[in-house]
């Protein structure tokens, strides 16, 4: 009998739990380390050093134009570690889940994360599910892990910007953000706005290979672009100054942003990268990032300098100069 | 200022976030590789043979005799990775936190963690905190994924129990989920049951190091010992025979199960283990464990047949047969 509706049983660690996985999960997720179902996930890595990374996915809603909360965390968590310029590998699905949560819903996250693996390539090799009494938890939250290698000769860490890098964005601002927000509040803007999350690893394969003056490597995800830079200024103990006018941003985002008073600076991105990078190759990591389909609108959007270490300031559009901050507050709940 | 509740803000990426991981995290995890708070951890492992694996903890009540979710959270993974031989390593940690949670009580909560990771001899070097509305979810949520190295020569599965295994439980049943239960219900036995939450790696340490003939571990959580087995005698295409009078009970644990018709065989367990190992070395194995302070009161409670592939039976106390099935239904909800 096909499950309709998921319930505490299918929790419990016994029988009803082994149909769910056995139903709904293996089918997206299958491979031979995931299919071996003992406590942990085993596996070989010829290389020594090892990247490893955890993110919570709370988004609200869950089904959103350009994904849902299982693609999201998928290339999230892909994404932190292709940061610190490792190969994304291996990934873990920890779920929560609300009785009573629609099982169509569920195939279609988990469909959702299994084609976003394939996409990233990488394999989904170990998972646990919890269900909790109606109310205790919204719907459900998915944590993904992931392990990766790194290649030799790759150091890539917060702490590496140097002042003369060139600060890169891999695409246009503010997607993802607009688009849950525009949707829990349903307006129904006539556009085409949709999140941006995608898997950015091969890009920053593609990146490395080219050359190793890649220094510094962050996704602005929570918290934006400006918390990011800000994040980077702090660790690598250095200024940063940007170009207002050179942030690509779309129209339609840029228009909602100011309509409702939001900062685009501020607001969460899930599949854009910063990059700081020595100054002599910039415009060539810029090229290969243009060559890839998320990179296509990157652009140079500022440089490291060695006055004002640990803060960012931006060049305004009518010539002025502005402190950036870091995000304080909290501008929208559950965006990711 | 100090943080009292914990708010959106606290989940935003900005500025709060990084106030309430300086605050509340870095004290009670403080290690280099954390340190570093990039996206992903960093560090070397030299074995090829990487375990991973993720569990989500959302027990109610979040703190009960013998623990709390925080060294439960640790512990559960720990003990997972160990079941497949490996040597616990590093963890990550990702939260789930409802707004307006205590901050005094996250202050325990992580407390605990880091003392569990200290006794166990890991590292939690990557984590995520996310808050969400009040309602939203139920106080706290913990997802802890973990990385160990499995060193060279050993091949513990669920897959390897061999017909003449003895079957080894580390000690007394039930208590974790008999501890859970009383205090949900409010229920004032005059009793001092406690969960048994524990970790279990460097008792396996321990088993391996003295023998190669340990073929099977797993550690009776969600679904108990009767689970368990169940799960065994299926990867192993195995036969296995239990004996009532030899499981190892405590009598308080026992008289409440009784007195509410709960079978202990599906209770949960938070530190014990049940270890398949060759006939020869049983003795020597459970000697071993013995000596360690989660082993004390291990015993042999039976042993693999060839007959009956995938079926588990229990010679009754009063010299009977019955079948023990895998746990139909959910008997007790946000166990662990």
């Amino acid at each position: 009998m096909s499950i309709e509706k998921i319930l505490l049983d299918h929790g419990s660690g016994g029988k009803a739990s082994q149909s769910l996985i056995a139903e709904l999960f293996l089918p997206h997720f299958q491979n031979p380390i995931l299919a071996s179902l003992d406590d942990s996930a085993v596996f070989d890595i010829k290389e020594d050093r090892i990247a490893f990374s955890t993110d919570t996915y709370v988004v609200d809603p869950i089904f959103f134009p350009g994904g849902n909360i299982g693609d999201l965390a998928i290339n999230g968590t892909v994404n932190d570690l292709a940061m610190c310029g490792a190969t994304p590998l291996y990934l873990s699905a920890g779920l929560i889940i609300e009785e009573g949560f629609s099982a169509l819903e569920l195939k279609r996250i988990l469909k959702a994360m299994g084609e976003a693996a394939r996409k990233a390539d990488v394999l989904i090799v170990t998972g646990d599910t919890k269900v909790v009494p109606r109310g205790a938890a919204d719907k459900i939250f998915v944590n993904t892990s992931g392990v990766g290698c790194i290649p030799q000769g790759v150091n890539i860490s917060g702490h590496n910007a140097c002042p003369n890098d060139k600060v890169i964005i891999s695409g246009t601002i503010a997607e993802h953000g607009i688009t849950i927000l525009t949707q829990r509040e349903g307006m129904t803007f006539e556009s085409r706005i949709k999140s941006d999350t995608a898997p950015l690893n091969h890009m920053v394969c593609e990146m490395i290979a080219q050359n190793d003056h890649i220094h510094a490597l962050r996704d602005p995800t929570r918290g934006g672009v400006g918390t990011v830079l800000n994040e980077i200024a702090t660790q690598s103990n250095v200024g940063i100054r940007i170009y207002e006018e050179a942030l690509p941003i779309r129209k339609e985002v840029s228009a909602i942003c100011e309509l409702l008073g939001f900062d685009p600076l501020y607001i969460a991105n899930e599949g854009k990268l910063i990059a700081f990078v020595g100054p002599d190759v910039a415009e060539k990591v810029l090229e290969t990032m243009k060559a890839n389909e998320y990179g296509k609108d990157a652009s140079i959007i500022g440089e490291v300098v060695d006055d004002s270490p640990g803060r960012v300031f931006m060049k305004t559009r009518i010539g002025g100069t502005r402190i950036v901050g870091m995000l304080t507050g909290e501008q929208l709940p559950r965006i990711c």
